[in-house]
């Protein structure tokens, strides 16, 4: 085994190594050689290569909420940090364990004008755990130190050494314990490419404490509430799949008093769920005695947990209509999305329900009612579909009855996650979408980091701005055959022509839209990927017979439909069903 | 001409015309509709829309670079900003006023769950001017305000505009006299699209201060150390074309006492000066009397101005072999980049060295010495052209002399801008490269917005991880026809063969030098390129023929050179000429 001659790069790869920390997303650079010689050296870590840093820390994020645990990105200084913000960003508010690891000059080299120097220390500091600064080691490269860097000397290198170790312990600590990124700044001083076999630095050997702290105590008074209400609401935000037992779900479906609406990304399914909450209030909504449904729909209990929620209308409705008590269930934190939040429990949901579940309940038609109007407009929906010309809303209903038992599928942001709702999903598909920030910057490369350890299949289904401007996600050597990507390309920002400002002008088309006539074609040859097109509906059955099948290559299906045709239809469709 | 009718957005937008800010790029949003909405119907502006934020702000900066003048980027709220931080990092460091607006959600959204918010406030701090957070509008939408964001009641709209007007103000003075980019962050509630014929608001009316405040009375007493001294240095970094008068290069160029060190970013020429440093220091480096040949070169003063230094060789010389002064020249800030400035001249260059121009001088050899020292090298680098096989080396000799009177010319990082300095490049180029970072992630990008506005074609060189890394910068409909694209293509990072590193194994290859085996072809075809390749000197000689010339689409030439010979023949040209 060998590693960097620099006691600080072998105290943080023998720490992560003694912490479990398995796989490394290195992007080129010379400062972080220190760091990239002794990951890649040793056989412990699966190590990964990423130009872009942008893709390579999404790649990481797509790994870590797969394996739920830390994964390491790992750059060279100056501004190939500022590259990986925007997926430190979406870790931050999607709760994912990145390890960002920045390699940096020594601190007397920055503001003096030398290449690839930035202001490192703290710079993500608004969307992180914790930033971790590590000091310069004073055994090597003494000469340069002493010259310039004399205050480093006020430090022994033992003195340092405990200082390193206990700034790791707290980031992992943070990352593991609070899900949260962090951010590990690391200065190395030149020469960087010395190796040795023997590490002068030993493995640290302490386990760490992982555990939910639950307020379980106050359980009490809640459970009489929940089971005295007969209108209550369970909301389920960006959830992870497998998370919620079965008898859970049993419990809450069978409460006749309970309406559980559910996302894509929730990653529950029953069918006593309501898993289209468009469907359900954007008829309200244009109803003429709107304010009379709202009311009937109104919980009097609502409790949320997962993350982030979707349907903009849920929450409107739900901001406008507060229930009187809004509990949410999750061990970390507690958004108060709807303004009127009266408790955070924190707790695993299923603790949660399965204590609250109670014989005694009063009988209300709540659920019964809106059972009802799921029904109506699910029937409605299928009479929709068979007359209206190909569309995004056709072609959204066809990629998902499409899709096979098992598939990991990814949505990206945002018309593609948006339109998912409004269709049924199999309950054996795992559901994903970076709805952290709900950035359109990250989706390919989280797609393909998400697929490299995962058992099953990995299927993309895009927007084309969100392919385009992450096609460097497709840059990587580890984009497995069996991975698909499904993409719908309606010549720009779809979902511009859905908001208030549509306009027929070129301002429009140029500004919102953002009108473009490119293909994938050419990036599905660069990058090795079987490349299949369909403008229609005949064309996508066929192309969708054989997508999901065994190929040499990974595929790329491109379903082209009518840029000027699609908002109508999706606004239509909310009218047929009112 | 149609306004927004949120009154924050009207003030922005009619400071931003009264101030002269005319380009502005756009990146697609709803939140930012009320700026897009105004800046898009109103003539005075030129705006340019670019989907991938990365790509939109350097995209400004090549343009604000160009006309030296403030460029905005305007994006809609999210990770969208996150990605504008590497160019604005690139525009701190090389003193490019680019103003950054965000639209953002009102603050009472932030942190409670909802879609496409972080904290938006100061992130960019590290890296900027002035940070000026405006305060959100209370006539508009005054219900929602009145429900969450009560603590915004505290101020009369009156006190907001005035509040706004005097946060813009800071900025755009900023941007102007320190030239630095600043970041306007501006908060807006729904509903976005609304729009007015009649703003609400006037347009100020103030002039802006421009001007150079010089420290001139102490110039004195270094006149006389300039003029008794034998070894005078001048040492030339980034530096804009035309900024040096003819009369001062004249003067430097007729001491005897002075050796004038240019780059080719220093835009400055004279059959006198010394423009490859690097051709000078590698064989004194390789050299058994280093010491002496070192104590030789050594200046007694050395005067530096511009911004960066590409050569790492002369930083190390000059840090180990201090002069005895060290003044560098800049109306703004002054780095003490050898670790030994003693003094800080705000002035402009030219006025400096005329008022240090003097009959009476003492004679030395220490030109004509180094003078003999670059004839030899000159006539050696000649031969040893004519002996190398097809290589990087040969091929950046042949690009340099290909092109054209007049142009443009973007270096990409980091191999490009290294080669380019062993070669004579002649006078009437323009020559840019983005030192501040000296990033690889925005080259393609600056390029073409740098071109916008340019009377004389623009030609980029670039090595093929920085080409494909900023790929989507060529995702604009703003490339001109005479756009032209040199890709030296050595299948990875050619730049770690040449590092200490360099290893033969695949641990090397995949995580230092990031082999690949990808061409430019598709993406040519893919944005309209004209595409020609060559990978042998007859090719290539063919090629560059025809290249400049007249052409319905822009183009690119690929030169394939051999990744595993480039970095010995580059070695050898040092021996070769030691």
């Amino acid at each position: 085994m060998t590693y960097s001659d620099i006691p600080s790069a072998q105290t943080l790869v023998l720490y992560f190594k003694s912490k479990g920390v398995k796989n490394i997303v290195i992007s080129p650079g010379s400062r972080n050689a220190p760091l990239t010689i002794s990951f890649t050296k040793n056989p412990f870590f699966n190590c990964y290569s990423i130009v872009d840093e942008r893709c390579a820390a999404f790649f990481a994020l797509g790994m870590s909420q797969q394996l739920k645990e830390p994964v390491a990105v790992v750059c060279t200084s100056g501004s190939a940090l500022l590259n990986y913000y925007p997926a430190v960003a979406e870790a931050f508010y999607s709760n994912i364990p990145l390890l960002v690891i920045s390699a940096d000059r020594p601190h007397y080299r920055i503001d003096i004008g030398d290449g690839q120097t930035i202001r490192q220390k703290n710079v993500l500091k608004e969307h992180i755990g914790y930033s971790a600064n590590l000091r310069q080691d004073v055994v090597h490269a003494a000469g340069e130190v002493k010259k310039y860097g004399k205050d480093l000397l006020e430090f022994s290198q033992e003195e340092i050494q405990t200082f390193n170790e206990a700034e790791l312990k707290k980031a992992i600590h943070v990352a593991v314990n609070e899900s949260f990124p962090v951010h590990i700044n690391i200065p190395f001083e030149e020469p960087l490419y010395g190796t040795t076999d023997a590490p002068i630095i030993n493995t640290p050997n302490e386990s760490e404490e992982v555990g939910i702290t639950s307020n379980i105590e106050t359980w009490e008074d809640l459970s009489k509430i929940w089971t005295n209400s007969e209108r209550k609401m369970v909301l389920v935000g960006v959830n992870p799949p497998d998370s919620i037992s079965d008898e859970t779900l049993k419990v809450l479906a069978h409460d006749a008093n309970t309406l559980v609406f559910t996302e894509t990304t929730s990653n529950v399914h029953h069918p006593d769920f309501f898993p289209s909450i468009d469907s359900i209030i954007a008829p309200i909504e244009k109803s003429g005695n709107k304010e009379e449904l709202f009311r009937a729909l109104q919980p009097e209990v609502l409790v949320t947990f997962g993350g982030m929620i979707v349907s903009k209308k849920i929450k409107a409705f739900l901001r406008e209509f507060k229930p009187k008590y809004h509990w949410h269930i999750d061990p970390k934190k507690a958004y108060d999305t709807f303004f009127c939040l009266s408790r955070h429990l924190k707790a695993d949901p299923n603790d949660f329900f399965l204590s609250m579940d109670s014989l005694e309940k009063p009988q209300s038609d709540y659920k019964s009612k809106w059972s009802k109007v799921k029904s109506d407009y699910e029937t409605k929906r299928e009479t929709y579909l068979k007359q209206i010309p190909f569309s995004d809303f056709m072609v959204y209903d066809q990629i998902i009855r499409s899709i096979p038992s098992d598939y990991q599928v990814h949505l990206s942001n945002s018309s593609t996650v948006r339109y998912t709702q409004l269709f049924p999903m199999q309950e054996s598909l795992k559901v994903f979408c970076n709805r952290g920030t709900s950035g359109i910057d990250g989706s390919v490369s989280t797609a393909v980091g998400a697929s490299v350890h995962h058992q099953s299949p990995t299927l993309l289904i895009t927007g084309d701005l969100s392919f385009f401007y992450d096609s460097n996600g497709l840059w990587s050597s580890h984009i497995r055959k069996d991975f698909r990507i499904i993409l719908v390309n309606n010549s720009g920002g779809g979902i511009f022509r859905i908001l208030p400002g549509n306009e027929d002008t070129k301002e429009f088309a140029t500004f919102f839209e953002t009108k473009h006539n490119f293909a994938a074609e050419h990036l599905a040859k660069m990058y090795g990927f079987e490349y299949h097109q369909a403008n229609n509906l005949e064309g996508l059955k066929g192309c969708l017979k054989d997508f999901y099948q065994e190929s040499q290559q990974p595929k790329i299906l491109e379903i082209t439909t009518p840029r000027e045709q699609n908002d109508t239809i999706l606004l239509d469709y909310f009218n047929f069903i009112s």
